[in-house]
């Protein structure tokens, strides 16, 4: 039986050009995957950082872009920031991705290296559950101009400087206030983000597959603040009030400094990261994985 | 103008017939709304254990379900409690309720009774919105059986007797396994009701739009229990594994005792509770009054 | 090298005596160990209730009182919940403790079972950390009258029956005000207990050696209270103002129901539980493993 | 009957002498305040940078130095931030301070301007309570030298940068080892410390007379690490184990910026703040009022 994706893109660790070359292992773990693909007559791509780190040579080399235009999947080998990291990119070309992790279980990349071939073999030949997952568009406004757009999957976080006392942040939901948060500063996260810097935070897991965000504070000065969830569907805005050396981040990797009076915008993108996981596949078996969970009781 | 609804419904503060009789400000409260009702030319209409408490004369008496049938309007005179007890009686005739509030902000009863005519007016012409909350129809399961079945507008609680050691409780969601609990016990609550029990327990707020259930758990024995939120789409059910004298109780008001390997079934209800607030009503200024947070910042 | 310890009193999972029988794996364990401690040239006493359990016969056995008079060291095989009912009954005899668990470390019996006797050998020639965990004086006022006094360990605990309301409970120190709780209950634990209950209902962790108990709600309607810690010098005073079916808990083992008004006392007691751990042993070495913290960072 | 206390010290709102200028009011009350003080036979000293803000003549000014020699009371008008800063300047003198509060409720600012007459003048006269605050002696060591050494009354921060990912910290006790922590951050916080920062980080609250610490993480990576409460006798220290533009707070007022194997130690300072309170003061009284904790139940 022939693999449903004929052009398939090999996406290694998340590492930018200047990093110091792909660890030996993960350059071995690309070309058993590389290999295994071309077994399933499947055409193989390599991402082009990923080939310049891995110092490949034989296959095609596309950069993101192209590998959104052209390849039916991206297969993602290493962890879940490195999935996060190409699922914003490949999410506006609708492409679906499959992460294999090597060695620790992410909450996204949940194939393991070790015996991925029979796993993968089904997922190819259609076997597999699509796990769509929302993602934000922020953007941050200065004196009526947009100063920053980009795609969040996980979370949007304003926080102070980590010399800086605390910030001042109005909250406001499609124009209604919602408080002024004295706090180290906000959190508003996806599902998929509820399990990241939120948890830390005191926000509460969310399932992927409800149409929500947290907007949860981070050390609030006010004891009765909680973390809220709210319906996608609004636009949050939120104002810096006061505080010195705020910054916005989004997913933990762009990054914006704030001024007072800066307005950071975020609203339901109409993309969506696309992630197929191996039949049987349930968000709760890794939730209890992850957060170490006892299935039994001892 | 005429007012929109014709034959208005008094539902006074619930209390079980052999209560001690209304106390006097609720009958002068209810003897002010019947009268300015009039004044509106809407026939007014007295719920039968309401008017036994307060001993009126001259309104025509009616039992919920023919309160249900025929009125077009319930006015509730209370807090919250009484609202919600009343709500879910109502909701399967879709009879919509206003709650005027004799002191003390609910969250929503939020009419005060201080200048209630002019506010009321205005409603009674049209000028509200309507604010739909989702129910939960809530069963328990023993050796194949439905032995018990019930509406909840705020949760679903299941716990320990005072004085026996923790329950172990086997949370899934559509036949998912999602986790064991070995806890005091477990609340799922609706947006309705994350601002009462759920909130003491450490779940978050979410807003009534959400289409969503948290599930917190009481005093969790594992630290990285977490409330979870999930979409209200599923069936929640919850087994009794191990504990004694456990208890399920329906938004506190009708209990059931569970014994070892009884199961509570929680789905979404078709029916609503329909509350109706004043023009520029907003859920958002009602929590920062209800939870003190200060709108500025002192 | 001789024993420090000359007559040593071998003490069985805490069970009542109409349970049904001490499993074989306890009983084997015993016998193991009382064959050791033979072999150590110790005088071996069987707790009577863990002798008739055992079916043992060919030791000396004696009641707690006896065991309290006459033997130097009391060794318990089972879990923390059986070390913590030895501990309060030996106290007034100061004779210290040590804990073989058999197979599940525990914060207090923290020597496995598996390969016991060297880490006991060097502990019987005086190789030993001692551990003093200070005790609470616990006691039930009821017009006037001490209708209950106990002595606890962990924690005493009122709280609500499992199908009431909240309580009301108002909590002094030395007489003065502290606050008023309306909440699920409230745990008063010494260090001791700070790692059961306590931990689940949101308290902080607290060193042994702290002179100390903190005050934590559960669950409560307040979203500002906060567990709070005092010196265990004063007397905390607990009145039940309002509330159903209360009942107070002392380690979870004995328990008084409440009626309106009943006040509870809580001072630090004159005793102690000794207990001994080997060389080296370290708090927080037992509470990284308890709390699954990792050591390093995966 | 004549004051206990004879050279009294005005201390006014803490500021840098770049501050532009003390406010109309706080000049207004610390007139009212000196001429109250003169009045009761005391004399009255400026200290200096508040004497240059306010623009006083008439008054002996010294700095902070010369106030500690020869002082016998400093008298601080302004909130807790004022309050703490002077308190360690003064703590090595031993001079007792009193608070004064010019409209908001401190911890220990409890004495409101409006009518401090009568309040203070008992005060003076030897109506007072007396509150010994514990403090910390915090020291900042790299490649084996001390780079920085201050007192702190509060808290010790240790924090990320705004921009950078979680630290990983590990904590030792007196050379026990007692976490790995990855998180943004840790506390350690003196009881005075536990109302500020700490109690926003889920710190519990602790009675000033308690002689311990409580070390609490911020936004902890690993959801079962809880705040641990520690006997203040012995030696904390914190090794940056990995992280960027990690920084040290003392107070959030004075500011260390931390290399990667920095260590930070905490001992208990030989010194004390000397806090004066109006005789039926309390703790507790303060506590629920700043919390708004109520004192019946609504």
């Amino acid at each position: 039986m022939k693999s449903k994706f004929r052009q398939i893109a090999l996406l290694g660790k998340y590492e930018l050009p200047s990093a110091a070359g792909t660890k030996p292992a993960t350059r071995q773990a690309l070309e058993r995957i590389a290999q295994f693909l071309h077994s399933q007559a499947c055409d193989v791509v390599l991402e082009h950082n990923t080939a310049a780190n891995a110092g490949f040579t034989g296959y095609t080399v596309m950069d993101m872009t192209e590998i959104g235009r052209h390849c039916d999947l991206g297969l993602v080998v290493g962890g879940d920031g490195t999935m996060l990291g190409y699922g914003r990119q490949l999410a506006k070309f609708d492409v679906p991705m499959i992460g294999i992790n090597m060695g620790r279980l992410g909450f996204i990349t949940d194939i393991p290296l070790d015996g991925f071939e029979q796993t993968l073999q089904l997922m190819l030949r259609g076997e597999y559950i699509e796990d769509r997952r929302a993602m934000m568009q922020a953007q941050v406004w200065r004196d009526g101009h947009c100063v920053f757009d980009t795609l969040a999957l996980n979370d949007v976080v304003v926080n102070r400087g980590g010399t800086s006392g605390m910030l001042e942040l109005r909250v406001a939901v499609d124009g209604h206030f919602v408080a002024s948060q004295r706090a180290d500063g906000l959190i508003i996260a996806t599902p998929t983000g509820s399990t990241a810097y939120s948890l830390s935070a005191g926000g509460p897991l969310m399932h992927p597959s409800l149409p929500a965000w947290v907007v949860a504070p981070i050390a609030p000065h006010t004891l009765s603040h909680r973390p809220i969830v709210l319906s996608d569907f609004g636009e949050v805005t939120i104002d810096l009030v006061a505080g010195r050396d705020a910054s916005a981040n989004f997913d933990m990797q762009s990054l914006a400094s704030l001024m007072l009076g800066d307005r950071i915008t975020v609203r339901r993108s109409k993309l969506h990261a696309r992630f197929l996981h191996p039949k049987g596949w349930s968000y709760f078996d890794t939730l209890r994985k992850k957060l170490h969970w006892n299935e039994g009781v001892s």
